[in-house]
């Protein structure tokens, strides 16, 4: 292709026909190096984080810069905040038609167009972390996500991970089930469908609005993040809060999205470098996570006199069973769900043998005296 | 520089006189591509494994993979077993020297020249998969690794782990701390040394030696890897064993040995190239283990009729004791031993603090009826 492009160039310069073949060489690297300049493949990302939103956000700036570098230059991906470009929410549609080439936010967002989708963020009762990046990855996982975005246009990829996510804030004690009943919680997707079956009201907030939501008592309790991101968000000054462990997030899988045919477009060599950066930007993310939560637990107990509390263990079990319930029935929704819940459960006990006798055992035996 | 040449060349282009110094150019061309052709990188891999060793040895397979299609072929690793070009145990010598410009194999393995090493593969009741990866990428250890390195003219890159490894293979079951008297099992590292303060005696034997030291009762136990490994190694056909789940290495890390003035050498987009594709190896490995581990398990137990048992809790609570004084006793030897000791306490402090509440509080969770 360069070549034809070239000698049609090379005919509009208008030199005599010798010079031509005298310098056909010549002229023909130079316009394939004039064309490779021109060649910078310019790519919009678009995401549903906040501008610097800590974590998440920056994770996604980690990954444009990335792909920048290791493409040395010949991609250059400009990374919108929400709002800025489109809406948080209007990413996978951005994406879809291409108004941008990839985005960065979380598949269960897409719910409403891709009830399956939400799978590939995390489950009440479901994978770790490193339960849920070797389902996608060597599990079957990746390929059933590929599946469902593919009449979007889309190809996902997971590209980040926050661990365990907090169970939330509450401004009273949870000390049975019955706590929970016409409990106003800010809580999306699964672990919303969840509260609703043991008594609570879950309602759908962006992040903006949760400080004065929690101030006014509009809601009684929500959850965002872990302490790294609750505590530069200010959480705990809305009110005096109970903070519980979590069982509806435990290991959230941030995504990539890219457009099929921007993807396709791109030479091999390009493909796979956006891979790889993708691919550390999903470790990267986690291992910031880790490494950053304990301290901001730490400044949120000791300077901020929030109350770290167990949930009792019979309402951990009440949620567990509700969990299940719930899933069984976004999987008996749509054939697509149905397929990714069985992979889910078939990967998920197997890897839960597994981890019994290694993750759990393990870290259980670690903390005997 | 390459704008500069190509604009100057323009500039001459269907001029009579100057089609001579363009054709020139053309020569100049031809030779910049001979160049080009004769600037692939040629690397050598030097690593600790067997050939096509599954997990392990496929893993640097892969990387080298990863290296050469990212760079478009710029760099051409090419990948020795262990022997094929040096032995498993003079990789890091190899690649210090620049017979190869990298290498991968385990940290621990080099403990004879760098005690502080060690603490980068796996430390008894240390860091889980999650947390070592954590505190090399986000706590401070890539700094101190890299340090412990420079002056063997080598840079370290984690590159795979495993996760929990098994605690091993012996001929009888272990009910007391007694059970270790005078017991002969193969535990390299900082294991073998634990093993030797409650009784025991550490051997250290080459992987290909194992099986007709079980065989012969040269050995009474044996430590390997996990499962997949341990399925693929046949070790189960040398006696009637008990399977016990692990302490001694939580989540070991491999390790990519960069020879310093090879990488940094390379054109900034290629390191980051390498170091992506590293990056990735390492994620990709712990992934691949966790989705095998439990069918080689199952198979362990259900069709070779391996008992799997646990090790009673005061028996693991006297491993901890003994391994605490190992590392007490390797960080007081050593200056630089002290300080990775010191650092690796304070982050392990920090990070159980916080799985305390999320991953150990979710994993125990997980399992309630």
């Amino acid at each position: 292709m360069i070549k034809i492009k070239t000698w049609g160039k090379l005919a509009l310069v208008g030199l005599t026909a010798a010079t031509l073949v005298a310098c056909g060489g010549s002229e023909e690297k130079e316009t394939a190096k004039v064309e490779k300049k021109a060649e910078v493949i310019n790519w919009k990302m678009v995401t549903t984080w906040p501008k610097n939103f800590p974590g998440l956000g920056t994770g996604a700036e980690n990954l444009a810069k990335s792909i920048n570098e290791m493409s040395n230059g010949r991609i250059n991906v400009k990374v919108y905040a929400a709002g800025e470009l489109v809406p948080a929410l209007e990413v996978f549609d951005a994406v879809s038609r291409g108004t941008a080439q990839m985005g960065h936010g979380a598949a269960y967002y897409w719910k409403g167009k891709a009830p399956a989708a939400q799978f590939f963020t995390a489950v009440p009762f479901g994978f770790t972390a490193q339960e849920i990046n070797s389902w996608i990855h060597h599990g079957g996982g990746l390929k059933l996500w590929e599946e469902i975005y593919a009449p979007f246009n889309l190809i996902p990829m997971a590209a980040g991970n926050t661990g365990v996510q907090m169970g939330g804030w509450f401004n009273k004690e949870i000390n049975s089930l019955e706590d929970f009943q016409g409990l106003k919680m800010r809580i999306p997707g699964l672990g919303g469908e969840v509260l609703k079956k043991v008594g609570g009201t879950p309602i759908n907030l962006p992040g903006g609005e949760i400080f004065t939501s929690l101030q006014t008592g509009a809601i009684d309790a929500t959850e965002w993040v872990g302490p790294y991101n609750d505590l530069a968000f200010g959480l705990y000054k809305a009110a005096k809060f109970y903070y519980y462990p979590g069982w509806h997030e435990p290991g959230s899988t941030m995504e990539a999205l890219y457009n099929k045919e921007a993807f396709e477009a791109l030479p091999k060599d390009l493909q796979l470098i956006v891979r790889a950066a993708t691919r550390q930007a999903n470790a990267e993310m986690l291992d910031e996570f880790t490494a950053l939560n304990n301290s901001a637990l730490q400044t949120l107990i000791n300077e901020h006199n929030v109350t770290l509390k167990p949930f009792p263990d019979d309402v951990l079990s009440a949620l567990k069973k509700a969990s299940t319930e719930t899933l069984e029935e976004v999987a008996a929704a749509d054939p697509m769900s149905q397929k990714v819940y069985d992979s889910f459960k078939e990967f998920g006990a197997k890897v839960r043998a597994w981890h019994e006798v290694s993750e759990r055992a393990y870290i259980n035996a670690r903390e005997l005296e």
